[in-house]
């Protein structure tokens, strides 16, 4: 993957970025924020620091979201450990009060930390979390949490038995504002009740900033288990499924033969206890759009709908930022969400000093992972040529 | 149905409407447009008329629509036949000039009526056009244009024997000006090559505006056959699939345990050898929606993605109409469709004259049909209460 390697340094050259950045989905849209990134993380709401907590392995940017998350809900930085010196250059930056530690067992063995959050290498996030977990500690990953069957199996025993907190940061529901807010409203009945969700999660390739892992499924699992995730997730928490079943799965490489383990396309039907549902994720994205991926998801109700768009309001002066559509019996609404709060930090501090599940049930958490990996396994990999 | 009939009466008195324009899906939010409706209809464009044409049966309004399209192709309206008083008298209005003959024989043993129209019950709408065919005529029917695999197979039968055009109007494209639009740019590769599409066809229910044999998939075929169809035509057109497959579908009646052989809710997936598909339809259009239903179509390419609102845009300053959106490698753009030409029934006027497929070829027609009343037969019939 030389060439790889050299495009990707060409493009973070350009970009005027440190590699930490280039995993950020939208790195080469936003780099204004990967300015703000790297200033030290600030804390906006004034939760006292009430929990300490760790990070191990960081190769992905979504745990900057992740250690904020935790922050401004009351979790206090204390140490991390990481294997790669240009990724720990950048994080330190972030947060210069946190300690840079030796060894993985210097953080599981220090009885001070309750939590420990990961953004490791997919394939390394669950044994490290069984890890976590029989350390005594609770641990939120990166998604996807777990990347095989036989991962989860061993999660959900160890779980068990240490009664941790094995939690999966599902990011485009608990940290997308627009999303909050639809949960909130179709909580008060707005549109009926749920009888469908329809999500997609396009993304933007953003080949040059990707590392080696990103093109082989070996690694992250495949592209259902991967962002479509995020997707069951969804689908079950908008229909109150506790059980599913997967109706049918599809994935594909449609356009990236240089890369052949890697999936451009998935798509599932799936079908729950309270609803059913249907994800489309791609790798799609193109470089006109004003964000990393146009994601939605229509929430379809007995007596109205809601449209998130996630990311964007294409052609729209809204731009950018997390936006609510409404329609049900009496009205269409636009419902701006900048100044939504996202509660998912404050309450997973909650539980893990409670022993409570108010931020994701167990059971929750393990049923998503669980349906995009049966979805995952058995797809029908689509051939054809184009 | 006397309960029915007794709200139907109410609410066409509320509405201020005739009974035909009952049967247009916008018919609640649209009372200008019925006016339109019953005025005499003018030649927007001078094709002089160079083809006579009939129609037997009126049951939908949607005959509204394609005798317009034909009128404005060229088409001279000649003579029709319908049985219900009331839909006659409204009908009459609108087409001053065309004869009310006393029976279907008067038109089909006219040798100067070239193609003949329909919008029967649906269930009767395959046995008639074989009649047509059989007398030497070409046909344009109504969606659903055929209600079951064996209508379909004597109707291929019949095609095959006479050479006859056996033509569905699917309107959702033929009609529908961003439809059209979208369909002349994905020609010029402005989106690359098309991976999937993806359609919604919510509709609004509008009880007391429907006849009986709405309620009862018996007559209409069931939700996929009916206004899934039009999904599935677009599905074919936009990937340029000349073969394809259900891969799974779903049927529900989520909502209206008072009529126990209607289906509320369907979607399906779909596999061609031009690329994917899925399709949701459904009768959960809200009062507070400002037309019948919120229809899109996604077309996802390998360069960018369009999204076509094909009814109205949202809480939007744009309001009803059709509406096309598209992002590719470049930019992102609003395309706003209200002077869009659609060129179908000129089109469909040509082949007739010319013995050519330019409007939609036999096999893209018949194959969308096939493949809906295939996903509606094989569907699973999703049973949990609500």
């Amino acid at each position: 993957m030389k060439s790889n390697n050299s495009n990707r340094r060409k493009f973070l050259q350009e970009a005027g970025l440190f590699s930490a950045a280039a995993f950020m989905p939208s790195a080469s849209h936003k780099i204004q924020d990967a300015t703000e990134r790297f200033a030290p993380f600030v804390q906006e709401k004034s939760i006292a620091p009430r929990l300490r907590f760790g990070v191990i392995g960081i190769n992905h940017g979504h745990i900057y979201t992740m250690a904020n998350s935790i922050i401004r809900g009351g979790g206090e930085f204390v140490a991390y450990y990481a294997k790669e010196p240009d990724l720990i250059k950048d994080f330190a930056k972030r947060y210069p009060t946190a300690k840079l530690v030796s060894s993985e067992d210097s953080i599981l063995n220090d009885p001070s930390i309750k939590l420990v959050l990961s953004s490791i290498t997919p394939v390394e996030r669950a044994p490290l979390g069984i890890r976590v977990m029989k350390s005594g500690k609770d641990y939120m990953v990166d998604k996807p949490g777990i990347t095989s069957l036989e991962q989860l199996a061993e999660v959900k025993k160890v779980q068990k038995e240490t009664k941790r907190i094995y939690s999966i940061s599902y990011s485009e529901r608990f940290e997308n504002k627009a999303t909050e807010k639809a949960s909130q409203l179709v909580e008060t009945g707005m549109i009926g009740k749920v009888i469908q969700t329809l999500g997609t999660g396009p993304h933007r390739m953003s080949i040059p900033s990707r590392p080696s892992w990103f093109f082989d499924k070996k690694y992250y699992g495949g592209i259902i288990t991967d962002i479509g995730s995020h997707q069951v997730d969804q689908f079950l928490h908008f229909t109150k499924s506790t059980k599913g079943e997967v109706v049918a799965s599809q994935v594909a490489n449609h356009n990236y033969p240089q890369y052949p383990n890697f999936e451009d396309f998935g798509d599932l039907m799936l079908r729950g206890n309270g609803g059913s549902g249907y994800v489309r994720v791609d790798w799609f994205t193109p470089d006109g759009l004003n964000t990393w991926g146009d994601g939605r998801l229509t929430i379809l109700g007995t007596e109205g709908y809601m449209e998130i768009r996630k990311n964007t309001d294409v052609a729209n002066p809204h731009g950018p930022g997390s936006h609510l559509y409404v329609v049900n019996q009496k009205e269409m609404l636009y419902i701006d969400c900048k100044n939504v709060e996202l509660p998912h930090g404050e309450l997973l501090v909650n539980d893990v000093i409670n022993r409570t599940e108010t931020a994701m049930g167990q059971e929750h958490c393990f049923l998503a992972t669980e349906l995009a990996l049966i979805a995952q396994k058995n797809a029908t990999k689509i051939t054809r040529t184009i």
